[in-house]
């Protein structure tokens, strides 16, 4: 009963992993309930330290919460383009940096620090781990709606208690990530937005790559 | 020329996500250099804060480095071992952990955090992001690992300052994960091993989930 994946099914992964991109303009157009549904199942089978499971997701679709995180990002965002260097600037501020007005769902990821499933295993050296596995999650929900053609953007530029208090986390939860979802608007690439915009390059493989 | 995933891939996707596993009992078999650069290549292709690529791969075989990391584990392992609950204890000593001394292929995997591409975009006021990104590259190696019917195993038993130094890492490279790669020894299966071992039990989906 052991799933054989052929060499066709690897050469369509790599497309989806060479595909998948950062969206952050998207239609207005709603995503189905059953494919966000079906996506975030997959996401509820990534790997966890010590199978705890600290991943949580939080649909936000009430507008007051909603108009809290892009008043976070707007202040966060400010502050980053006056940090960024006088050359940059300009750039900087053409960026279109997230879909938090545009995409029909919004989700906000949080860990839970405090959870008692897994019993502790794997995170005593390494508590960090628990974030590591509620990315692993968003990682897995980023490839699987790009297998439906949704698209999906991580925005990072937000104060990160600000946000959990839009969305009133319990103290334990630490925010991971906001994430935007939709149909993307633009024509899809496997070049990043950020690479297209002259903004970054691709590092050659062999400079992230050593034997010891 | 965009690709399109049609339902026969996204069932195979689904599968690839459900009969992942993290892997602790590998065959010595070595594991094709060109299998394992391919995955990397791929993990390469990873989302990053700001485009930055701050994952750094190092593959160790020297045997002195690698006594360093197992002593390191053991300490790590002997230290859980004592926190853990006296009704826990039993079945924690008898859980295989990690294939530190079975799997072909050993990897230590960091960040960089000084890393000046990107130049910084995204990571502001959640610097914690770069980690996020390495994790997200570790996770494309897992899935594509698996698709070649390799195995994986993520070690954090471990002290991250002793791994660092016993690869010579430089100080601005944080320690993320210890990875075993190698030909699993074990059939197959959709249940992860600390279930199966009667450690822990899948969370109810509707549990990690809500709209507010």
């Amino acid at each position: 009963m052991t799933p054989f994946f052929d060499i066709a099914f690897r050469d369509t992964l790599t497309r989806l992993i060479h595909w998948r991109r950062d969206v952050r303009a998207f239609r207005k157009d709603p995503v189905p309930d059953d494919i966000l549904r079906r996506c975030l199942e997959l996401a509820h089978h990534a790997p966890s330290v010590g199978y705890s499971q600290p991943w949580r997701f939080i649909r936000v679709q009430d507008p007051e919460r909603m108009e809290r995180v892009i008043a976070s990002f707007e202040r966060a965002n400010a502050e980053a383009l006056a940090m960024t260097a006088d050359e940059d600037k300009g750039l900087y501020a053409r960026l279109k940096l997230e879909g938090l007005q545009d995409a029909p769902v919004q989700l906000a990821v949080f860990c839970d620090e405090k959870t008692r499933k897994g019993r502790g295993l794997g995170a005593l050296t390494m508590p960090e781990t628990r974030a590591y596995s509620v990315v692993c999650a968003i990682h897995t929900l980023w490839l699987t709606l790009r297998s439906h053609g949704l698209g999906m953007g991580w925005v990072s530029i937000l104060e990160p208690e600000e946000v959990a208090k839009a969305c009133d986390a319990p103290d334990n939860w630490r925010f991971i990530a906001w994430l935007c979802i939709g149909w993307p608007e633009k024509e899809e690439s496997p070049v990043p937005e950020l690479e297209k915009a002259g903004w970054e390059s691709r590092l050659p493989f062999d400079e992230v790559w050593k034997t010891l």
